[in-house]
Parts: C-alpha cells; structure tokens; sequence
C-alpha cells in the first residue's frame, strides 16, 4: 500500500464529514488570489495548502526537487519529475499533515502564510494541455446514442468490441471550472431543409466524463504497453465535454467531430493522483469477443467512482439530473493509452485523454442530456417546474465525482459551467 | 506592395537560377548546427542566414525586437509580434541583402559569422505546434475518394459545399523534413474476415498537403472574420500527412480518423510568409451553391504554387508521381479560419492548418497514392522497374512546391520523408 493511502490516517487539519479532501486525497492543483501569482498547492478539508511556501520553508528537503518547482503557472514540470518523485512529495505532505506530526503544525508563521480557505482562491487551470483525446469507451452511452440513431440491434459499430474508440479533440479550449462561456454558433441543417442555416446552437448538451493526464513521454516510434501503462498516468479530473448536437449531426461525415466539440470543454481544477484513486479499483466487464494481445491487461484498472450531475438555472435549486459511476467503462486506462501508441504516437506531459461520456445501464444513469431525455422526448423538470430537454442560457451544469470506502472518502469537487446567451 | 516583393530587387547573394529562395522571399525557419544551438535564420540562394547574429550586431535595430527573440528554439515568440511587426523584420533582411547596400555586405566578420550553407546545418522543427487542425478543401480529392467508396453520383457528402469540412490532428507528431519513421502497426479488417487483425499497415499513403501557421489569437467565445484573417494568418509549409488507409478504415466510424493519422505528419523547414506569397494569388472557383454570410469573402485567397510529389526508393533514383497545385482548393484559407472560429474557438499562435490533400483535376495531378493508383488498381512505375500501389518500407517521398511569375520565384524547399520497416 501506498503510505498516504492508509485509511487509519488522520489530518490535524479539520476535515469536515463528507469532504472530498480527506488527508488520503492530497490532490494537485493550481491557485492564485489577488495578491499571488499562480502556485501548486494541495487540498484537504475546505483549505488549500500552498506547496510553494512549503518548498521555500525547506519542507521538502532531501526530495531533490527542482528549484521553485511550485512557484509555475501548471503542473507539467512537476508531473514530469515521474511517478517516484511526484509519490515521494505526496508521502511528504501526508506525513506533515499527519495528526501526529507537529513539524508544520506548530510553526504558526507557516501556516499563517501557506493555508487558505478554497473560498478565499481562484482556482487555475492545473495542466498546459500539450494534446487532447477523447475516447467513447462507455458501452451503454455508445449503445443509447447507437439505438437512437440505428435501432438497437445495429446499435454498437462493427470495430466497437475491438478498438476503443478514439478521436483528437482541441486542445486550446479546455477551460477550468467556473469559466462561463457563450452558447456556440454554428451551421444546422433541418431534416427537411434543402439548405443548413447558421445560428445559436439548440441543443446543447453536457457529457459526463473522466479525463486522465500523462506524465512521462514515449518516444515517436515507440509504443507503451497496457503493463507500462501505469508509470505514464498521473491522475485523473472531471471532465464536461459540451457537445453541440445539432452542429455536430451535419458536419461530423466522415471526418468526425468538429465545431460541435471545441468551443469549450471543462475541467475541474484538482487533480486527483492514480496512485490516491488505487484503492478504489475495481474489476472491469468481461471482454467479449477477446480483444488482441496488445489490449490484454492484468489488474483492475477500472475505478469505482461515484459522478453526478446537476443543472442549476439561474436564481433557481439544482436539479440533480445523473448519478453515474466511472465503473461502468468498457475500455479501461491501460488498453486507451496502449491502443493511442501502438502506431508509435507519441504522448506528451500533461496530455488529456477523455474516458467518452459514461453512462450507466439504467436511465438515472445516463451521461448526456440526449440519453437522459432520449432526444428530448421525455423533458426533466427543474426545481422551478420549467422543463429541460437540453442546457438552456443562464444554466450552470455542475459535475461532482468522489470514491468512498473503508471510511475514506477521496473525491475530486466540483466541475462547474455556466451557459451565456450566444453572442 | 511590400517592399519586400518588389520583383526588381536582386541581391548581392548569389542565387542561382530556379532556386526557391530568391531575394523576393525571406522565409523563416530555425537551424542548428554541431557548436551552435537553436536559432532563427533566413534562407537566400543555397545558404542560410543566421538572424540572431544580425540582431546581436545591431542590424535590427529601430524596430523594437524583445531581446533575444532570434535565440529561441522556435519562431513562436517572433510571430507572436504580430504582422506589422515580422513585415519590417522582413523588409529589413530584404534591405539589407539588396545589390545596392553594403551595410552587411562590407562586414566581413559579420559575413563570416552569419552564412552557412543549407547543406552545412541541421534543420529544426520551425514552431512549436499547440494545436493540429486538418481540413479536407479540395474538391478533386473529396470527388475521388467519395467516388471510389460510394460512387460519383454520391461522391461528395451533403455538407461538402457548405462547410470547409475539418477535423482536429495530432500536434505531438508533426515533425520536421528529414525526420525518418517507422511503418506504424495498427488493427486492420479484411472485408472477408470476422475478427481484425494487428500488424504493419499495408496501405501506407502520402498525402499532399499545405499548412498555414497562425500568428495571434483570438480569445475564446469571438469569430474571426474572413475579413480579419490575413491578420491572423503568419505563412505556410508543404505537408506530407501521411495516412494508413487500412487502419484508417475500420477505425473512422463514427469519430474520424485516428490512428491512422496520428504516427507522424512533416513539415517543410522554411514558413513562407502570407506576405511573400500575396504575388501569387489567384481567383479561385465560384462556389455554388451560394455560402452562407460568414463564409463569404473578398480579394483572392487561392495561391498559385506548384506542387510536385516524388518517391525514391532506397539507393534509386527519384520518380515523379504529381504534379499539382495549391490554386485547386475550393474553400480557401480566410474561409478554413473563419469557419474554424465561428463557434468561438480559440486559435493559439503556432497552431497548423492543413488545407486537406491537393487534387488537380486530371490523374497526374492527384495528391495521394490511394488516387494516383486508384485504390492500387493502377500502380506507377519506379526507375528500377518495381511498381508502387502505395509506399515501401525504404521509400522516401519528396514533396516541392514553388510559385513563379514575372520572374520571380518564391518556394518551399522540399519536405522528405524516409518510411523504415514497421519495429
């Protein structure tokens, strides 16, 4: 077991019940306020600790970090010092938050300096993102979106069981949580118009995903197999892949999503470790048809982590409209990373890779607004009584994702979106 | 007109005749060599021009250059200056190779300092590339893989005309000339097998393509108009986007192209600047039906450069297999970027466009192998008499392109690429 991950340990710091900051989480992240540049810190409890400060206090002696390795706009320097280093610093703040140790506890000019409320900070976006994946590697969303559009028995495409399913997405567009954006414009089509018309989108729509992010290069030429998998893999965020479905429905034949996809995606801004998520692995489905040697794995890599989504308009309660699971993947980390490479792609650090919206087997599981409403014939209702077939203007989307046993609770927060009228 | 283009300038460099890079052009690139790191350099006759030299000797100075920007390891900073800008910095070069001025020309430790021959220095990757977008904006192209797949009547898709279809790349494998590659390894299916099958891809293609850099940004959420573009547009290179099309095919549904894509795609060393190609632009075709209001524009977009493709098989002369030109596209490069940003994303200075394979209309001047051969059905001979369907391992395929008129010429260079055996 990994030190940090021992569930008998306890933070002199207050963690409040329920809070997705246990000291068992020790999440990376990027913050500011209006007096400091951006720097890393880690969360516990509702305060951010300012790893910076800890490095300048020598905190971190005798980890051979590189100098002012906190004080960056991203983490991407930090990620690629590798997984043993990056550890060794979790291990580090575990032990000094630790209940027993008194080394950062007692210097109370320290403190004064280096804890703030997380309602007191902006949250920045943690990651340059160098490259951005997305794969479609939940059967049951793949399936829904299939029966929608070709009937159930044609639902899943011929390569499905085979490949997990792939595409490159925008990297530049990728915003953290709580940046607002406009509704996106684009071109439609009508079923029966001779010609598409050009305006504000009419069915936008969220995707409930997970995102993983790499810390180690491959060379071009050389693939990473699904056993060397895990040193590439930092940690994972919450991800809202927004999809403009009427947009992507005319211009995604045959090259594939487009303008529907890259007008904005969010993260939320913690990243959690895979090394903090290992206790919560799980066994993935069965594959059948038996995929090719290079996609085979050993262990779990498929993780319980319980996601919800809620759509909050504006001056009105959040519905709570999904409760889905990070479980329910067909296609785990290791056989998408080792199926990105296996031509000899190269991967970078920091690199996003989208887990596809997941989707559960019953409805109250469903990822996307378009499964949840099936198309919009089955609207759900807001706390105000207005009705939602898709995300209208004034909407914030708000996306929570946490893992829970033994006692111990490590969850990522929030990923929230708030929708503007198109500009 | 840019002083720059003037066709009566000549320069005191000798250039010999048919070269690429005649005074009218000054492109831009980065070189190294054995003793001297990363740096920015101009191309005239057969040598290169080292700029950070010229910088550090004063010979920029007035047009207010952060220091050290010809240091860097790409030209991403110095395009970021934004046009105004990098068009003095070529205006001066210009000047200061001109017959008539001495300023440089009678420096003999500055001469000595700053030439290297082209054949002398290692070419580096021009800029670093945050995001890879790929259009597919050739008529021909589109019209003869739609034909061979679904017939000429259905050739292009719907959308074809109304949109300047695109689709998001890999940045982290764009490379530059000269950088040799392994055949990549990929899922296939037979048409008359049940399960896939792995191995190295069997079809593998060149694509003849160009790009164009971008050199501002525009926040997230506000269109770039057609209007606008050439503010944002820095210059082009020739592409070789290489494809596998047998991994390309039972991989594309529904998402687009991935794998198939993504092990490697070069680029040509020198950018050409959109100012040094404003000579040769030309009127391109009238584009029925009507585009919508956002895609119109004004002035003439389409260039003029001759594109030539040849194969060279290990220890064999060259043979030519196209002969085409830049001036066959449909959607042009105001339109890609006003299309691109429509729905408000983001472009980031470095980003590459690819303007999707270029097919003239008769057979010679098709882009790519899979049209060259049709589908394989066709091969083309070699100087050794061996026949070509697609690329062998030990071929290397060299892409040309150059634009001429009133004797001038303003070119490329050449975008090579050797195919090793799959590892």
């Amino acid at each position: 077991m990994i030190k940090a991950n021992d569930p008998k340990l306890k933070s002199w710091v207050e963690v409040p019940a329920n809070s997705d900051f246990s000291i068992q989480n020790i999440p990376f992240g990027i913050f500011k306020t209006d007096s400091l540049g951006p720097r890393a810190a880690t969360a516990i409890g509702t305060q951010v600790l300012d790893l910076m400060v800890l490095e300048q206090n020598g905190y971190f002696e005798g980890l051979d970090l590189p100098e002012n390795i906190f004080a960056q706009p991203t983490l991407n320097a930090f990620m690629e010092l590798g997984k043993a280093k990056t550890r060794a610093v979790r291990n580090k703040i575990s032990d000094l938050l630790e209940e027993g140790n008194t080394e950062l506890k007692n210097n109370a000019e320290v403190l004064k300096e280096a804890f703030f409320e997380q309602s007191e900070v902006e949250m920045c976006m943690p990651i340059q993102v160098p490259n951005y994946t997305d794969f479609y590697s939940s059967e049951q969303h793949a399936f829904n979106v299939g029966t929608m559009f070709r009937g159930p028995e044609n639902a899943l495409m011929p390569n499905w069981k085979h490949i997990p399913v792939g595409y490159h997405g925008r990297a530049s567009s990728i915003v953290v949580s709580g940046t607002d954006f406009h509704r996106p414009k684009g071109q439609t089509k009508a079923d029966d118009a001779d010609m598409p018309s050009f305006g504000p989108c009419r069915l936008l729509d969220f995707e409930l995903e997970m995102g993983f992010i790499t810390c180690k290069e491959n060379p071009l030429g050389q693939p990473v197999s699904t056993a060397e998998a895990d040193e590439y893999i930092f940690g994972f965020v919450l991800l809202n892949d927004w999809s403009a479905r009427d947009i992507q429905k005319w211009e995604y034949v045959p090259l594939g999503p487009f303008l529907a996809k890259n007008f904005a995606s969010h993260v939320s801004p913690w990243i959690v470790t895979m090394d903090a998520l290992e206790p919560f692995t799980v066994t993935g489905p069965v594959q059948d048809p038996e995929v090719l040697p290079y996609l085979k794995y050993e262990g779990d890599k498929h993780f319980d982590v319980k996601l919800q989504v809620g759509i909050q308009p504006e001056g009105v309660e959040e519905t709570v409209v999904s409760n889905s699971n990070f479980k329910y993947m067909y296609w785990n980390v290791k056989q998408q990373l080792a199926h990105h490479t296996v031509n000899g792609c190269n991967m970078q650090v920091g690199d996003l890779y989208g887990s596809g919206t997941i989707s559960g087997p019953t409805k109250p599981e469903f990822g996307s607004m378009l499964e949840i409403t099936w198309r919009g014939s089955e609207p759900v209702k807001m706390a105000d009584g207005t009705e939602r077939k898709f995300i209208q203007d004034g909407d914030t989307v708000i996306m929570r994702g946490h893992a829970e046993k033994d006692g111990v609770r490590v969850g990522f927060g929030e990923v929230t979106a708030k929708v503007l009228p198109a500009k």
